[in-house]
């Protein structure tokens, strides 16, 4: 068996299964974050995530974009549990042949968003490296109450997504988004929302995460899917690096949601279906009104 | 300006500038691990350390071997404050052409390492990469009163090695030590130690970040040297990937050490030297009876 054939979820399966785990772990591999027991009113998250030249980006790209995406892909995470970011270690491993302009360019691009979402940098690791690899580990805290899990939908909701999709590598996009930590401390203040997370697979692949965590269904319309400028519909289901909000709320919040979120938050959120019963999967109304089976296909990086 | 004249440690120093913590972090960036904020007794710690194919290991090693290492370098962070540790995350960036069999390999190693030391793995990222990638992030749990720093070493006292140094990467020791977490909990239940850390780039480089956080010299006799079968004193001083504890106590401690730490660890602890006035930088005593300046010079990526 080789990787293409067991794929990227295939291997964190590999990874999860049969692990052992003690009482402090609220929800561990599998959401955007862990959960992990803190304080009588707040929980730990913690998340990762690693890129890789050649694979997340390319050495032409601005150094100070690589880093800001390297910090801002775990402030993604972790706003999308519901949390904020609090303390975060990083570890680089760099070329011998990369100057120390370009070092200092990805440093500025790692501080300038850490200072942005109120991070603070405690540590890390220094290492050589074939290509210039970067992976930033993130700790946030959560209320309780506020915490937002992928198996929070119900049957009905109104499935929502921040800003709009697609197009985000060719547009650059993907490396200077804005983590949408603002959005989500609003929803989670202002709104009774089930469920959410990040698209960073691209949105078919990871409403079916919520789909499978929930153990639910759902229909979503191609003309409301909100399409980044140059976006395909292909590449705003797809394409992933978006960096947006998906999440579910019941159709009465929803109404709430649509007549003051975009006024709250300078960011539009786009009602974009509906969860509906389990063995259903994932089916979209294409513009001729006609229903699509939608493969769970986002982002694999060994697809 | 290129890398090679800057150094890792130069490196290090670039990015732990100008970076703006909050009252949170107790201990930053420049000991084993942050030191965090957490309960009335207890601080939280975090580390993370990335090894990389080519550098710190070959493909052609026992893949469970790579992953045990990658848990238990940080255990060794962790263990060297004082800490227990508690969760981790871990990112690893996988070549294409690996065989599943292989990743089968890597992940046994970490869940083995996880689940002999009482780790939690939490949660991670995997990532397609030219060369094999991992990089770990580690929680760990510390009762303030535990708590040992790089910065505590006080003039006069004692200092220590526990085990033997030396020869670690030929010896393929570097792949599959044992993180000294149990040793540590013993001298933080029985002794006081002043400072301590764990030497993962060679005795004289690590010494030295003691000596600097703590502002004072030492004097180490190369025929207390505690070396490994086969190593040489450059190996023993400068080779790393030893993961053995350093640290230093008062000369009245020192001798409740060597007469009891053995037997309750069944690891030696050996004295090496004492630590001295400042200004004097790290002075060994050869085996001419000969006192020879060590330059700080462990391992360094970029060298």
């Amino acid at each position: 068996m080789n990787l293409k054939q067991i794929g990227e979820f295939g291997l964190i399966n590999r990874i999860a299964k049969d692990i052992k785990t003690d009482k402090s772990i609220i929800v561990g591999v599998g959401d955007d974050a862990a959960v992990l027991e803190y304080s009588r009113k707040e929980y730990l998250l913690l998340t990762c995530d690693m890129l890789v030249e050649d694979v997340h980006f390319l050495r032409k790209a601005n150094p100070a974009d690589i880093g800001w995406k390297a910090v801002c892909c775990s402030v993604s995470d972790i706003a999308a549990m519901g949390g904020e970011p609090k303390w975060l270690v990083v570890s680089i491993g760099l070329p011998k042949n990369l100057t120390v302009k370009y070092i200092d360019g990805i440093y500025s691009g790692i501080k300038k968003a850490a200072s942005k979402f109120n991070v603070n940098i405690v540590g890390g690791d220094t290492v050589s490296a074939a290509k210039l690899t970067i992976d930033v580990a993130m700790i946030g805290i959560v209320r309780k109450q506020d915490i937002k899990l992928r198996s929070g939908a119900r049957l009905g909701d109104a499935i929502f997504v921040t800003g709009a999709l697609g197009n985000a590598v060719k547009s650059g996009r993907h490396l200077r988004f804005i983590p949408r930590l603002k959005e989500a401390e609003i929803l989670v203040n202002n709104f009774k929302v089930h469920s959410m997370m990040d698209i960073s697979d691209g949105l078919s692949g990871d409403l079916r995460h919520i789909l499978e965590m929930s153990k639910v269904g759902a229909i979503i319309y191609e003309k409301y899917l909100p399409k980044a400028k140059g976006a395909t519909t292909e590449s705003a289901l797809a394409e992933g690096e978006d960096f947006e909000l998906l999440f579910t709320a019941s159709k009465k919040e929803a109404r709430r949601i649509i007549e003051n979120f975009q006024r709250m938050s300078n960011t539009k959120a786009t009602c974009i279906g509906e969860i509906i019963k389990p063995g259903f999967g994932l089916i979209m109304i294409d513009k001729n009104k006609r229903p699509v089976q939608i493969k769970p296909k986002g982002y694999d990086h060994f697809a």
